[in-house]
């Protein structure tokens, strides 16, 4: 690392630190003095009444130092803007006119990171899979064979690595050796749920476990919320499994709305709570119903590359005849059979009608001539 | 009945026999020429070519009266157009340029009825519920439950009187003693399905069981299609509760979407194969997805008469804070006091503006001041 860079992931770390994210002001300032004169700025009180609003209660307490090491100790790393891995692409959705009018869309100063994955890559191809704590069994399924699925197709499948849903997701991915992306509200040091430690450190295998917070930060609730913009943004697309009516899952995928992101929802029961947000997004058009992972990746793939290949191509034996042509076949009997005369009353086609349509019965394979007359070759199972 | 009136439902009753439906020549011939000339001509044979191709093979079997006195001898009546009790207003919809374009959708000829219910009443607040006959339990319930309230609700019930989705669909409107209308692809002398004989009784009571075949004629698959189109035309709108890829009911979505009827599709579990033409139908928006009977009501209903009352609506009780309040009530710990001062650094909100929040927060309830500090009033169990 170079002193430049030293000092560039120095401003940063502070920077993470000294404002609550989102912070509009702050951002602005960064880009327009560059972090490292940024962070001066800050320190010395120099700076806008915006920027102090933002940064005015925790400026004096530089731990910049402190939180490099620690994280360090915990195995990971801050990752900046100016590094290769950032990823940059997947953050453009924070420059569009309609994230930059409103103020909680906003770039990330920079990200704690513990993991194998480069986040640039990671977040090439990338789903966010999110959903309920509270989910059902049916949920979890469906949370874990599309993180396999979609893990399986090549995705890093992203979450927030929370009970239920998101948990099912992760390990779905797991399972199928696939990559898998955990986004926290806390700091790294303070895996969230404790429960899901061991899968948190299973994640950061060949993944990522990610925060914008720095190590100490515990995860209050309007922290899930700014947390939910960068799941979104991290992803091509978000897919919400279960969802209450009102659930972060939801809050995610408005997020993701808002950022220019595919949403989509997976159906569920009526009668199930739990399907209730996923059923609304739906209703709402702020979703894309998804019942599979082919469907998932024909939503956020490139136009052509990515079709989902359609349902039921297996075509029925009686598929193409005309009108006339399925009467005469639908006045035969399933089990006797027929001369051509007994068929005319039936299907109310003329004679000579009749007599030209069952040949053609015959080539398809769906009629036989015997001596006591026509007869049915295929039984009729499906009426 | 004058004797007028009998001479017309004489050549109706003749004219439903002799062509199979849909037979658009001999529609428009009667369209022209009125029943009762429109019957002599078919008799004589002095019609069009394309005529003779619809009725050439039955025109010489005239059993209009043997029709008429086997149908009363079930307690049942030949419905006529000209009739009081016709619908004509449910099918306007055949007369639409889009359904003219298409041989298949055709004003029946007459139609043969069973029950108390007048047809013209029982269609003017009508909704079809449709579905799989291999129906699974879920769908069934769902089918019943919506057969009940939408009788609740004073609509008629219609449907196919098939197993599975069909007869839940009927039973439950009768179990709210509703009026119900099963619409049959044979003779009315043919109860179909056999089993389903004591409920096509009990639907005869106050709704009805329609036909456009006249005795004797059986349930080939071909008029399972076209009976289809009475389904939907009966009603304001199908709901289909649970269908394949490949269905009936699909078909009949399909008929609906055709006749300007809304369509509506219930969702359910994405591993369950009876869902999938639901899913598709909504995936092809072709259908709205619906998940209860108020989402019905609205959507066929008078607009801003039907509106199904929002869910959700009750508030969390940290709705409407600003994300500056919201973040000093979050940096309040659940069970523990705090004075401002400790509240500074974890919210990150300077000290002057922590001070005017927690007053705010006292009076919406949420936090209390005691001898130790501020305090949280609510538990927060949503996070």
């Amino acid at each position: 690392m170079t002193p430049g860079q030293r000092e560039l992931r120095q401003a940063r770390a502070y920077l993470s630190r000294v404002a609550e994210s989102p912070a509009p002001a702050l951002s602005e300032l960064i880009s327009g003095a560059g972090p490292v004169r940024a962070a001066r700025l800050v320190a010395a009180g120099q700076v806008s009444h915006r920027v102090v609003a933002e940064t005015g209660a925790r400026r004096a307490d530089d731990r910049a130092e402190a939180d490099l090491s620690a994280v360090a100790a915990l195995g990971g790393r801050l990752v900046i803007p100016e590094d290769d891995e950032w990823p940059a692409e997947a953050f453009t959705c924070f420059a569009t006119p309609t994230a930059q009018a409103d103020d909680r869309w906003r770039t990330p100063v920079a990200l704690w990171v513990r993991g194998g994955g480069r986040l640039a890559e990671l977040s090439d191809r990338a789903v966010a899979v999110v959903g309920a704590r509270a989910a059902t069994g049916y949920g979890e399924h469906v949370a874990a064979e599309f993180g396999y699925e979609l893990a399986e197709s090549g995705f890093a499948v992203v979450s927030g690595a929370a009970f239920g849903i998101d948990g099912a997701a992760h390990r779905g991915a797991l399972a199928a050796d696939g990559r898998t992306v955990a986004v926290q509200a806390c700091g790294l040091d303070r895996p969230y749920p404790a429960g899901h430690h061991r899968l948190l450190d299973r994640i950061a295998e060949d993944g990522a476990v990610v925060s914008e917070y720095p190590p100490g930060v515990w995860p209050a609730r309007h922290r899930f919320l700014v947390r939910n913009r960068l799941i979104a943004a991290f992803a091509a697309g978000t897919v919400v499994v279960e969802a209450g009516v009102r659930s972060g899952a939801r809050r995610t995928a408005t997020a993701a709305a808002a950022l220019g992101r595919v949403v989509m929802a997976v159906p569920g029961p009526v009668t199930s709570a739990l399907s209730v947000g996923c059923h609304l997004l739906v209703r709402d058009e702020q979703a894309v119903l998804v019942t599979r992972v082919a469907e998932v990746v024909e939503a956020v793939g490139r136009i052509g590359a990515d079709l989902a290949p359609p349902l039921g191509t297996s075509r029925r034996h009686t598929d193409g005849l005309s009108p006339e042509v399925m009467a005469v076949y639908e006045a035969l009997p399933a089990r006797a059979p027929r001369h051509p005369e007994q068929l005319v009353r039936e299907s109310g086609v003329p004679l000579a009608r009749v007599r030209s349509a069952l040949p053609l019965l015959e080539l398809q394979g769906l009629v036989g001539c015997g001596v006591s007359g026509w007869h049915r070759v295929l039984p009729d199972n499906d009426l």
